[in-house]
């Protein structure tokens, strides 16, 4: 019998994608390098953690894990729907936002189609659109940051959807409300338009647009949000769009039944009421920032202007310092495969860790 | 501007699926008829719900939500290789059976190629097809279950998966080790077969094959399970495959980064060391059974014999049955969807469950 290569029958589009590195746990680290006490500052987790009232929650809700979950999310679409002022027809939800991602590729791009994204734009949206065909019209970045009018230009006959991701992630920078408008008018209005916001809690520059308030206007506009950043869910999965409620037809459609684990559900309807943990954390955040910016200004280090709960910073090479700082204990993200071999992502932790970070990185740069 | 519908500019096979049905959830049920009390005999959950050593270990993994997971699922996937006697690398993990099922149509189905499956199979797989523009060619069932050498048959220049669903659900039948054993030797050797068997662990028909023999012998084999039924789970989401390494590499390229949650990757490795609440679990389902084959002879009704935790029965009308039930707060399946218009999907509970859904069902069909 004939050898036969099962991994040559995959599509050709599966099969040869390179995988979306995520952060190292550290549970890897560790049992990889034999050490202990390490800490992880490389996937922009919150850094005090779910509310406690989300753990209690949650805790309770174990007792029934032998039930499927309400496929349709009936309860977390109510209190979304309050506390967002949509209405729950708006909202999709999702195993995390990457999942909500997927949808809309799924959903709205056929093989071979263009969708338009910015160069350094979060990674897992190009994956998702080579994993289904589809082919990414990646326009340069202007100072880090998405340049509006050239992705504007980019459109071309087959283009469906475009993608901003704002803040973004791994540079940090935003589209200002201008540009945002700009863009929302000068787009064909059969185009997609899908606003990745998974830092959207951390945002206190007035400059950066509230797109809720748009949705009405424009029904071609798609807001996608997690609870895996700010509410400190990022174990549980749990994201979810707001759109036109026909766009949300569509994607509740494209998803699984049980794309959502009740767990979650029910975690992300107390973080929702818990806004003082929310705020507690963007505080930490806040000092986070300012202790790096003077640390980093001490060591003579550039680095990028973030709006998140990150900051992205030029060591030279950043896989080097990558390598060393996980000697010390320390998980970073490097960002090689982004195109932006001498920088490193870093998330804002704890003082202590913002601490142990800079000392890690003037040892590991000296 | 003219308006646009963002309904018909979705993949044409995406908008017009309808979506799958699951089983009516409690609360909904309660909501909508304001009853109270009611009993879900719907989605064949175990009704012992899970271990309590798993929902102690799940409460502990909790305090970590805010880190992402473990991508990889390397402690599971290390439990699983452990307990099955495969290796780590012929295992995919995902969120629920139905995300593997998934991630097999889009890596290795085109639009307009075809897969195989039987009439009566558990109808996310054509649902799933249907997304994404696989033709299915259905193969008229034999006495409610597979006709394996139809099923050969059907087979096509395009196919390139057939589906075995084994234990089958909603009709409870199974395929025996001599029709599988033909099948796997008489289908051309590039063409996968998938057979889901969420119902495994329920199975004590020796006649039943043990498909895991089988992997080595047949690269194109691909079993999927998961800890929904048995194991009590089915709240947190965690199915798996089992394959060779070369489809697995694949399948785990084909998903998304973080496609399992924590909670469910740690709940399954304390479920798997549990086996003695599965075993308690099979017990109380062999005596439900019994139970249940009493009851219904009692009544003069006709059902379908099952090997599952469920039992299909023949009541004339299914969905006046399902409705009249849902008003005595007993919530089953009617079978519509599939083209059985006459049987209902019991599923088997406790004891007191089990005798209340027999009186409610002998005063509905009075």
């Amino acid at each position: 019998m004939t050898k036969i290569d099962f991994r040559s029958l995959a599509n050709h589009s599966v099969r040869n994608l390179t995988p979306y590195q995520p952060g190292k746990p550290i549970e890897e680290l560790e049992r990889e390098l034999g050490i202990t006490s390490s800490i992880k500052l490389a996937s922009n987790e919150n850094p005090l953690g779910p509310s406690h009232k989300v753990i209690l929650a949650a805790q309770e809700a174990l007792q029934n894990t032998h039930f499927y979950p309400d496929g349709g999310c009936y309860e977390l679409k109510q209190a979304l729907s309050k506390f967002l002022s949509v209405s729950p027809e708006q909202i999709t939800v999702g195993n995390g936002s990457e999942n909500i991602l997927e949808l809309i590729v799924k959903a709205y791009l056929h093989k071979n189609d263009t969708a338009v994204l910015s160069q350094y734009a979060f990674l897992t949206i190009p994956i998702l659109l080579q994993s289904y065909g589809v082919i990414a019209n990646v326009v340069p970045a202007k100072n880090w940051g998405h340049d509006i009018h050239s992705m504007v230009a980019a459109i071309d006959e087959k283009t469906r959807v475009l993608f901003l991701v704002n803040p973004n992630n791994p540079t940090g920078t935003f589209i200002n409300e201008k540009d945002f408008i700009t863009l929302m008018q000068s787009i064909p209005p059969h185009v997609l338009v899908v606003v990745d916001e998974a830092y959207s809690e951390y945002i206190s520059n007035s400059e950066c647009p509230n797109t809720l308030k748009y949705l009405s206007q424009y029904p071609n506009l798609v807001i996608t949000r997690t609870f895996s950043k700010a509410y400190g869910l990022a174990a549980l999965r749990l994201g979810y769009s707001i759109s036109s409620p026909e766009i949300a037809d569509i994607l509740n459609r494209s998803r699984l039944p049980f794309n959502v684990n009740t767990i979650a559900a029910k975690a992300a309807c107390i973080a929702l009421e818990d806004q003082n943990h929310v705020r507690n954390s963007i505080a930490l955040n806040n000092q986070g920032m300012q202790q790096y910016k003077e640390g980093l200004c001490k060591l003579s280090l550039d680095y990028i202007p973030s709006i998140c709960n990150f900051i992205t910073i030029d060591v030279n090479d950043g896989i080097i310092a990558y390598q060393k700082l996980l000697h010390e204990g320390v998980i970073v993200r490097h960002l090689k495969a982004y195109g932006m071999p001498k920088h490193i992502r870093v998330t804002i932790g704890t003082p202590q860790q913002n601490e142990r970070f800079l000392r890690a990185i003037q040892q590991v740069l000296a």
